[in-house]
């Protein structure tokens, strides 16, 4: 099978797949060992899904670039000529990677999860999905959406930065530690309004495992109402703001003005 | 816009803004999300602050060089031939991004902030600015002022070391990633007396933020007495201590003593 | 004795040896001072784990390749021809390497282990081996089994990604940095189930070394039975599915399909 | 005064002066925060450290090399050519920094030390210098002296691997953080015995300045023995084996044994 699909969409896609499921695996596995048994605690999740963001991007990077993630797909799209026919495929690959990684933590942490919470309830929801305020601080729908708009355009922006070779990118093939330390601050600075998915993919394919194997408490936030789309469309917008920013108020200014490069290994490949 | 103003000044400075900028969203980010709903402890404020530092450089060293500090600024101007012209519009920019950043973290911590503080005091006052003994520990505004000496001497000490081309600077544009963990370690080691400020923008900028947002606690300490200018003027002299202590202890037996360079991007540009 | 052995078995056995030895001179180590006297939490043994790897591979990395774990190795046997003759050897020399520092770190902590577990139980059996959900949580030796499984092919699907230079490696000899915080993950979000040995290695060595010098509770589980082989055939399988999904979801995919290297310095020499 | 001294022995004082310095003021500075106001916790101290020694190396490592330690220059004398003249010189650099550092931090947490432990007992001495079990734990004098010949006997064998430029030593000038993250391991895993002092001038500097400045309990252990000489010979000890175990062990198989770079620039300079 190799030879005729290299560098093609099926590649592409089974990367983006791999990557994603590696970050939520990495991710949602933390929140279960944090939530359920309290092996760790809160900063344990912002370097576990920050490590997770690291690795997930080390294997997917040279095929598809590594995006993992369709806040930065499309900010790709619209500001550094990634090509609008792979948004969608990238997305669904993305999601469908994340949604495989969370029910095998699901599965994996079955017997932990049947005894810290039996009723599968919002207390353990937050290993699969995000909630406003992380289901107990008193935030709105509203306070969530700002939020994810807000932290979704500081991860695009610094992104953009770090892979921008006009900038001052770090050397060595370690862009992808710097991002995964960036995702642990973020998780330390901005993860107490909306629980910091910055990742619709991360948020929407988890949160459908989580659906299939017996949370009820998957669409709907602590208030009643439907919650799921927050963390789908508010870092699709802030991750526009956020390479918006970049391209105004930093690449303007760079030394030399020269074309972009197209849209591969935005991430890693530096 | 972009041809005619390339690395002119307007450029620094926003290079500048937005590198400060960043530093402060994850910096009064982080204390904003330990101080009041308990998210984290000292260590992750003290990882956080680190990280955005380093965050910050790797957007804005092309530009302007990184400084992100009045304090480093000086002490370039004074020991490595930065353009004095420059100090001023640099500070300027620099407390301007920290302020922005200020209002967007109190903007987006509304809720919580309101909820585990309603008074706005000084309970949370430290989210954005300093106090001596973090305002619990029974350290006098001279302790503080002596802190700040020594712990930015120790900042910029370092940061003299880790860019200059004639020692032994790390390599692969990973000056940034040290630069932080400098931060980091100052943050638990040097955090105590007077909440490491090190630096009059990220002091100077949230703090009147934080004033005109509702905090009455903004200007004065613990002890009633008028405390905002001991974070700007400390660290502007302890800046000057260690670039003079690098001066003389160490530079001056380097191997080679050939001239500095001019001071653009003397954090992450090595 | 050099000139005339230089790469030749021994000298790969003498570098696995000492690399597996100076992992679990950490990893024992920190579980000792965690776990008897609380210096640190779960967090503090993840980090640890990680670090004893990582420097165990820059150890041993250019002699024998620094495998340090025989799921690894064997992975590497079937995935990338790395010589079959070799790896019982390396096998044998890596269990060494484990029993050896476990004794050591028995001694170190003799005192301690014996105020605080003067029994010399399942509260400290844990130093040296893993049980079921840490001997507390309610996990049964097939919930464990599984784990094993699935935390080393994580394992080695990342390890396979790092050292393949096909992909995107990290530069600058930093794969085992990298490989390092690996393993600070998988202890962060796959450490409930079973204690992440994902090394046969790692956990037999150190059940040897406990049962010799006191442990009768070495070889069975909280629930009575024959434990110690499980962390050491789920491995073997784990790191075989882990490698089968790097070669079949994104090796396939790289945009250059030549025949990979032998099986020398698959971790660090990159 | 530069010229004429460049690269001789007043250099290499000055410049081990200051890296040693710079250690302790990081090192002695966490405990500090840590133990009497409780900002942080033990694996806080681990980590300020770890990157205390780190930024200590990259001040000073081009033009001593950056020992900061006696028992690496030691055992650098002894296996690595290191001239033994200026083993003495070296030594006493080091340990008049880590004493001038600890003055530094004794005067700055005047306050918080004088809160805390009013009388400046065994309480707040481990600011400064190490005790059996740290003080509290049921480890002899013997115990202690066993535990600083295998720690420093690790944190040598390392160093000696990640500065052989025949092994596989990091590249991009990274050599000090993997040295600060070693340190970080060891404060994690050997951390409970004797308080990891694996340095005679990180020990006895700060124990000369805590004792002129009001501490009593300066020289003797919880017993009332004299101790302040384990903390000195133990680590020269085991310096020297792991500098041996890495000759035998590793060296002696490195696929080409050409003879050893003279004892500049151990650490950070590759």
């Amino acid at each position: 099978m190799a030879k005729g699909l290299r560098n093609t969409l099926l590649g592409e896609m089974a990367a983006e797949f791999a990557g994603t499921f590696i970050l939520i695996m990495f991710g949602c596995g933390v929140v279960a060992q944090v939530q359920a048994p309290g092996l760790g605690d809160h900063d344990s999740i912002a370097w576990a899904w920050g490590f997770g963001v690291m690795l997930g991007v080390y294997v997917a990077a040279r095929v598809s670039g590594a995006h993992l993630n369709p806040a930065v797909t499309l900010s790709l799209a619209v500001f550094r000529g990634f090509s609008w026919r792979k948004v969608a495929p990238y997305a669904v690959a993305q999601t469908l990677g994340a949604f495989c990684a969370a029910l095998l933590v699901r599965w994996n942490y079955t017997e932990i999860l049947a005894k810290f919470d039996p009723g599968h309830t919002f207390k353990t929801q937050t290993v699969f999905s995000t909630l406003p305020g992380n289901g107990t601080l008193p935030v709105s729908e509203w306070g969530a959406f700002r939020d994810q708009v807000i932290g979704t355009a500081l991860l695009v922006l610094v992104i953009f930065a770090i892979t921008d070779l006009l900038n001052t990118p770090p050397g060595a093939n370690l862009g992808a530690l710097i991002t995964g330390l960036l995702v642990v601050a973020l998780g330390m600075a901005w993860g107490a309004d909306a629980g910091y998915a910055i990742n619709p993919a991360r948020d929407f394919g988890p949160r459908l495992a989580s659906y299939i194997t017996g949370y009820d408490t998957a669409w709907r936030d602590q208030y009643g109402n439907f919650y799921w789309w927050i963390p789908i469309v508010a870092p699709l917008i802030g991750g526009l703001v956020g390479a918006a920013f970049y391209k105004y108020v930093i690449a303007t200014f760079l030394p030399v003005q020269k074309k972009q490069e197209q849209g591969r290994a935005p991430i890693a490949d530096v």
